[in-house]
């Protein structure tokens, strides 16, 4: 009944597409925007580029779609570019596309949150100065609702998406209708500005005009960032996972599109004007010094739905700024799957890779949160500058992916003989080629028109991240050859001697004796350190009066320190015999408040730390629950709560709050048939009889 | 030769002189100012006053040091009034005289680093901006130089000390002779000032101007602050420690009567005049508002020595700037001796009580810099309205203790019946019966002079600490009731069961294996969690290759978990066979840097923290070292390195420095006969044969 369950709370696309559409989606925002504030850079002259850059974009955007349908089907266990890189180009551009993506993470907090904060302003224009403010508390917001387990959940995405998506389509059917029909037309309020060009901008003609038009494009192409999520995700989704991917794109790319081409042409038909500097704005209403421009869709849905106090520009606005936080939001639950993925390579910390280190995550979204505020501050929220860094990573692990899908396809080729086969492949492999060449086109045009923009920045911290991932999996590798085993590691120690440490002669301290002697060792030494006469004195008072069946040895400590004359004592043991195997008992406290920790303990993680570089030594802690202890253990909620990314590796709610003591096989990819809920041994050879002695 | 070596390290009285007399000594530099800002309250009407009410506080002094020779006699131990309390009036007095001193230790520290700071600025007015700022920063420096362990010495403190004394000396010499002897006589800057009395204070007279004069009796009694120093650091000196104690002790009090006495009358033979509220001054030098006072000390070392520039000016401040700095030191030295004798009747944690805790001592010095911080900013770092505060804990302490000396004579009487000891002790009893009524008396005064100006802060701090240090006391009686043994925690486990995690097969994880065998368990079960089904496949393939002689136990984690399939499983070995006991085996890497623990054990780590919850588990970790670790246990300097306080144990370089390992017995008080050197275990008994099996 559970793997039931489990099939349930896989994906169906109606949620699936929510989810990972509501970047690329969400770009739609602020994409035709990018486009005409490049363009008007130079008055309103070349804005009848406008319509064509936006082809262009369209067909960048359908070609990239259809090239990702290709990825999806071929690489479903969810690594996306990064994986397709690995396999086909090696390490090199896995860590390439790596760190673009590291990068894109902080940049799609940044600009969503930025792009949204200005679509609030749009509907309340009072809250300008707080601009940056703004944004940065949504970005904190977000991290803190990260940290806390926030789940995403199919049906939390699906309003706001679905009510952009529609709201949107709804403004653009009735702005055409309106366009064309009514007397009046369609006017944006900004209709009646003219624009006066930014110096050295005039009249341009020739390569500079081509180089704006470029400038412009590149802007626009931010209409398909996030495009990639779904190809990181497909774990998520239902069986057959490749298709229904693969569907979910295209009918994302569709949408996508729609919006994008409707959108631009809106604006143009409504004769929106939108500039970097506001005060080219030539007859601009208010102070162009102080007063925010408001976003194109703003204007359009003002000018459709008739001026800001109509219930329709509220909802687009509302709709918008929803959706463009959900975008920032993906990032978080985007982030840790890639650390796990780069964990697992080793390219980072291995406990990414783990489910269980809540500690791992948390630092993972303070540190994307923590650069993202950054960068809102560093640009003053600014989307239109943002984007310049935006697109550049997005278009890196675009064009490795692609080019590295062509090689899958030669590869793959290579095995095949089937006709039919070959023929299906030969098309994936086309669609790839294109795919990869115009991406690779356009990266070349971004870093060239972008790089003196704010690039760089990319282009400088990319290697270094390159570097540092580098310089982990070289840490791990050294550790790795150190480990190789070899006979010496196996041969076992000829006498165990048992050294339990006492302070005092009660519950621990005969637990821990009790224990020492169950395990029946060679030698048993009950040791304890003379910080204090009487206490010692009363000590051994105690252990005559318990009669306890074992010597009660003294070590001196001059100084009023416990943890060198143990070390000492045990180093002697060493020296005497460096073949015997010395098993440190150390009675330790169990306590249930952290204040308590103040008051115990302190010498014992002391000793452990220090004893821990003796080699042939083994530190055993004995632990007592103390009353305080009893019920403390919260480790569980810790353990099982949900963690950033569940839903997209396809660990949905039920299945996350579901114990593992559960019955039953499970999901195939995560569970093989071998598989046994935990806590239930394997009934074969799991258990060992007792081990040969060694003499 | 050890004991030789000790025997030198011992304070010899030059030495023990100066450094418990720099806190008594350097009072000297305050007391008279103190007693004249109150007089002049009144304007110079009651000046006459000043000569009596210092002849009172010299009597007292010397009653108070007299009666101290008592204590240092009877309780060489060095705990000191807090001793003396608990013994002869039970917990509750001790802990109203170890609150008591530890409000004092505050105080010593925010009041002498602020009458430093005084005599700084009256050397070099232009500081007397940044009067706060100095104080603060010289805090900072004691305090880091105590956390970096600055290692007292009798060296370094013989200077400062006897360059003030005899430069205070040698100045009243020379002071009283020009008085005399010179046509000019003696002529302070501020002899030619007028003093306006303070509204309110005009003409007082019959109660209102024995307030007044006992107002200025208790200021002046700051000239006993320090007099106990002494009597907690008996330990320190040769034997006969209590004789050497005592005369030491009558040297002290005589020179600081004298420098009392002497520096008063000559600030009075040479008009000194010093007020609260600058103001008050009629014909005062400079801005009253802006410009300081200089310090009594400073006037009357410019008018003996001939003006600022003179040697011996210079000389003098210097030499009280440095005393009065070494004053606040010996709290930072004094409070670690507090805390370990508070420790050991388990109203502190009770790592304060052993050598080995820096981090513990390192809290104490930082609760103590940023509690004096509080106090300097507060009061502005003006020792007049600091002192209010500081007296009231010196005279609790001072009270209490007289009082519990005459208790301990009566008991001592009751004791012997020999006439010549009895007449002895009637001496002593007498002379703590003066004492007592006397310091009584003034606490009285002080209370009731001094309340209103800011003696309440600490009448309220007092208790609060009262109440928390019985809190911690109930807590460790709390606890130490659930330890005490019953036949139930002596009971031997029916059968050991070794449980030993596997990650890969690699060293650490064969020597887990080779040393889990070693202690020959009932059962061996190698345990790994399959996290990823390729590592696991990778594990299991590697596992037959070295066919390892025990099978491996392959646990699910659906949520890629490992903490909690181990839980599970240890949870339901200890269900089905509670009396069993399960010893977990953690391979843990050791690594010589902190980040390299941001790459590694974290699970271990953690695993241990949820193990310990279950009663009947212990935690083995078997640590490997990794190259990186060679050599990096630097622990044995911080586990050697001088402690705050040492000196005042009598724990003095030498023996500080000394390892260990050294030969031969020791001081008594520390090391009775059966001491051995640490490390090497007693030959009899100390080897228990093994134990017999628990079937």
């Amino acid at each position: 009944m559970r793997s039931d369950r489990l099939g349930e709370s896989l994906l169906p696309k109606r949620y699936a597409l929510p989810i990972f559409a509501s970047d690329p989606l969400s770009s739609v925002a602020y994409a035709t925007q990018e486009i005409l504030i490049v363009l008007t850079l130079a008055g309103t002259a070349f804005l009848y580029l406008a319509p064509w850059l936006a082809a262009a974009v369209v067909v960048l955007l359908v070609t990239v779609v259809l090239s990702y349908r290709q990825v999806v089907r071929a690489y479903p266990s969810g690594g996306g570019d990064y994986e397709v890189a690995m396999k086909n180009h090696g390490p090199a551009a896995g860590l390439v596309v790596g760190s673009a993506l590291l990068v894109d993470y902080v940049l799609t907090v940044a600009v969503s949150v930025s792009a949204g904060t200005d679509n609030i302003i749009s509907a309340f224009p009072s809250l300008n100065d707080d601009r940056v403010l703004i944004a940065v508390v949504l970005v904190a917001v977000l991290a803190a609702a990260n940290l806390r387990g926030l789940r995403e959940s199919g049906r939390a995405f699906a309003l706001p998406t679905y009510l952009f998506v529609s709201g949107i389509l709804v403004m653009l059917v009735t702005g055409f209708i309106r366009y064309f029909f009514t007397p009046g037309g369609l006017v944006a309020e900004s209709s009646g500005y003219s624009i006066t060009p930014e110096p050295g901008y005039s009249d341009l003609a020739g390569l500079a005009l081509v180089l704006l038009a470029l400038r412009a494009f590149a802007s626009g192409c931010t209409a398909l960032t996030g495009v990639e999520a779904i190809a990181n995700g497909v774990p998520a989704f239902r069986p057959p996972k490749g298709r229904n991917a693969a569907t979910t794109l295209a009918l994302m790319g569709g949408i996508a599109a729609t919006m994008f081409a409707g959108v631009t042409a809106l604006a143009l038909l409504a004769d929106v004007k939108y500039t970097e500097f506001t005060c080219d704005l030539v007859g601009f209403a208010g102070d162009c010094e102080t007063d925010p421009q408001r976003t194109v869709i703003a204007q359009l849905a003002a000018a459709v739905f008739g001026g800001d106090g109509s219930l329709g520009f509220y909802v687009i606005q509302t709709a918008t700024a929803l959706i463009l936080i959900l975008a920032a939001n993906t990032a978080f639950n985007g982030f840790p799957l890639l650390g796990s993925v780069l964990a697992q390579d080793r390219f980072m910390p291995r406990q990414l890779h783990t489910r269980g280190d809540k500690l791992a995550y948390s630092n993972g979204i303070l540190l994307l949160a923590g650069f993202a505020v950054l960068l809102i501050v560093a640009f003053d929220a600014s989307v239109s500058r943002l984007i310049q860094l935006y697109i550049i990573g997005v278009f890196t692990s675009f064009t490795i992916g692609q080019w590295g899908m062509v090689r899958h396809w030669n590869r793959e080729l290579g095995l095949t003989g089937d006709g039919q086969d070959r023929r299906r492949m030969r098309r994936s492999q086309a669609i790839n080629f294109v795919g990869g060449t115009l991406t690779s086109v356009v990266l070349v045009i971004i870093v060239v028109t972008k790089f003196t923009h704010g690039a760089w920045l990319v282009l400088v911290s990319m290697p270094v991240l390159i570097v540092l991932m580098k310089a982990i999996s070289k840490h791990y590798s050294h550790v790795a050859q150190q480990l190789v085993p070899d006979t010496d590691s196996r041969t076992l120690p000829s006498k165990v001697h048992a050294v339990v440490l006492v302070s005092k002669v009660h519950k621990p301290t005969l637990r821990a004796l009790a224990f020492a002697r169950a395990t029946r060792p060679d030698q048993l030494t009950a040791l304890t350190v003379n910080v204090d006469d009487e206490d010692t004195r009363a000590l051994q008072a105690d252990w005559e009066r318990y009669d306890i069946p074992c010597a009660l040895t003294v070590v001196e400590s001059p100084y009023r320190e416990i943890t060198r004359p143990v070390l000492d004592y045990v180093t002697a043991i060493r020296r005497e015999s460096p073949r015997e195997l010395v098993v440190v008992f150390v009675p330790q406290y169990v306590v249930g408040h952290w204040w308590e920790n103040v008051l115990h303990n302190q010498s014992a993680l002391r000793l452990r730390a220090r004893l821990q570089f003796q080699p042939g030594v083994m530190i055993t802690t004995v632990p007592w629950q103390l009353e305080s202890s009893v019920g403390r253990d919260d480790g569980d909620a810790q353990g099982l709560g949900p963690a950033p990314g569940d839903l997209r590796r396809g660990l949905t709610d039920d299945e996350v709050e579901s114990t593992p003591m559960a019955e039953g096989p499970a999901d195939r990819r995560r569970r093989p048939d071998r598989a046994r809920a935990p806590g239930r041994p394997r009934p074969t050879g799991g258990w060992g009889g007792p081990a040969p002695s060694s003499r």
